[in-house]
């Protein structure tokens, strides 16, 4: 019986699969996840937005240059030359907390889901680390593909029910 | 009225904190955090923890030499000799998911919780990419702080109440 | 004769200096550098601080993170565990130029100038990226070091008459 | 009134900028800079590059290898696989001065001058570093892009009146 | 004379040479090499493929990753996006060592011999580190390129007799 | 029965040793290699140092870049900051081979030998990578740990009889 999961060989070995036979397509990828934090720590955050002390903005361009490392960090994971990146987040006080959204495309041989959900990682983190001196309790959470297009695997379309 | 957020200086502008004058003292971290997935996914999981395919030796040796690299993903983050990192997964069949729980120990002027943090993550990252061949629908989450030892701020455990 | 340069043996081989026998002492450096460009590019510069589309608070991040792998860069510099850094812009409209300052500093057995000069020209090459669709003709220059503390060679001022 | 700077959204985000739409041209770029020191070091760079204690060639090294590495510095920049590097190291005695030279050529959607210009910097920072133990005065500038062949914007040659 | 060397330039200076005018073509290449050790190292290692404590697995993974981080490492080598990499062991207990195999594909400009390489002695080092707690006394050897394939240079089959 | 390899903890799974009760102490490690080839390469490497296109300066500033980075590619290794890296080569004629040889020292929890066995394989690499335009058979080996310094284990010289 074969193995699902091709990032092992018939020796049940991890190696990064051969995408030589592959079409280079069109591939694009969005990705989200949440910060779930104190109703204050939100507020701090909305605030550096409109002045200085901008937690989001370093969120960001943080997401967008750990997208370009996704290969360095994910040991099976194919390198890929990304042709757009982008990062939004969204302030939800009525649950209070940062929605981030992450779009990648590119053209290649893999897809970009992984880059999307590093991207949207990694602004986590980055907010928690700025937001942590005034709140240790944050939750990362809620990291999931939200869409995925090209390649052979089809478009995904994910049914959204999380909450 | 000071920011909260120290890593903001009096412009609000970021930068990386001063740490030269706190003292050098013995930190540890615990961090955790889940990936959901259909039982299918699960299963595959834990019959390559037997035998062959193994998933989770992947997923630890990316989490631990991700935590090595947090200062290299995290914008303000202080670079840190890392003296033990540790990364545990436990299969729960009722939930349908991976608990990812990772320890980080140092002695130093500032916390490893980013470490922790960085290292469930991207445990979390390696094993949605290794099984994202049969399920596209896996949801990283929950990622928090259990437990922070060390430095001015005093022992910091979570009240867990977070399912 | 020996060599006043201290990264060559005396075959005149490049090594990286044993730095065993030095003392931890406090080390600080402050480096500067410029961007000259056209005055509608330093206009389209100034509004986004007040607004959106803030290509400083992009360059200060990109500068900080550059800081930390300044001996990934430079050959034979030591690797250090920086204590602050911090990254200053300042708009100059009579000469129309960005003025950058970095200041690092750490306890360590070398200095942190390498670091402090490196994030400037980090800074600089990155608002001369996110400038360059409007200006081709930028020049990034002045790149020196302001003054060092710490360690054998003492407190270095530089006598600034550079222009 | 759209923003100049193609790096920023409607929102003002920072993004990295959808290239997909764009051609595979011919790339080239070239970028200058120099470093400006005392007579006796530009003496003992001299000697090194007839003799040992090679200055030049160690930072020609750091050079081509950060060309490499210029998307994990500068932001928003895009990966690219580069096609040829090449640094050249003139010694001006007039000026008292190392003028820096450096050379990248690909074929892809974005240009080069990024990579150009982090190779010139970086090889400035080099020298610095290593000859900074007999002058710590040196001053990296002028550090500008000379010609960028390829892409929409043409071919641009630098008006050259610097000095 | 021509420079055997394509490394250098006329004046002999180290760069990264052109490979604009080269055809994508498929590349492949096989590398080979050992680790030398005591039999209860060997016997160690065994143990482990067969339970708990696997010395191979983690070295595998190692290795993968650092084939992707070649042209990191090897200043003058290109960058190019692998398509596979599989990394083999296999334990002889007659000669006492650990035989390490790298097979790498991709379509390219230029071969992956380095690729394979690296991944064969980032296989060593991690078995050397991993078993230095029982034998300081292994020694990694008999690194060599086994087969290449693509480009102009043509097939190359390694004649075997190293031994 | 205890693991004799450290680098597992009681489950068997990898870890990153804790080393917080470890004492500072001075470390230094020296490892060797070599490479193998064809008497005409070896003859143009020679020529090289004497002249033009140095093989061996370019692989010695490789060499101690990545002995920098050695926590980056062997997964389990701690960080340490080093004191010294020098990295030495010796043309040996009758055996046509370059010898390599690595000496590094720090004051740390942990030794340097991998850093110093990392150095000896990427001088190696790189030497390979300049050479094979007109040597495809050249094979590194014979790397080994010459002689260890510092820490709990003590003093380790080989027995050479390595040949």
């Amino acid at each position: 019986m074969q193995d699902p999961l091709s990032h092992f060989d018939e020796q049940g070995q991890a190696h990064m699969v051969d995408v030589g036979a592959k079409a280079d397509t069109e591939r694009r990828a969005v990705a989200r996840g949440t910060v779930m934090m104190a109703p204050a720590t939100l507020r701090r955050i909305r605030e550096g937005t409109l002045a200085k002390g901008d937690v989001l903005s370093v969120a960001r361009v943080a997401a967008i240059m750990a997208a370009k490392r996704t290969p360095e960090l994910i040991p099976l994971c194919h390198a890929l030359m990304l042709h757009r990146v982008a990062v939004d987040f969204e302030l939800d006080e009525g649950a209070s907390q940062v929605m981030i959204t992450a779009q990648v495309t590119t053209t290649g041989k893999t897809g970009v889901e992984m880059e999307a959900l590093t991207a949207v990682t990694v602004a986590g983190l980055t907010i928690y680390d700025m937001c942590k001196a005034m709140d240790r309790s944050m939750v990362i959470g809620e990291i999931r593909l939200l869409e995925k297009q090209g390649g052979r695997s089809g478009h995904f379309v994910r049914k959204e029910a999380v909450r």
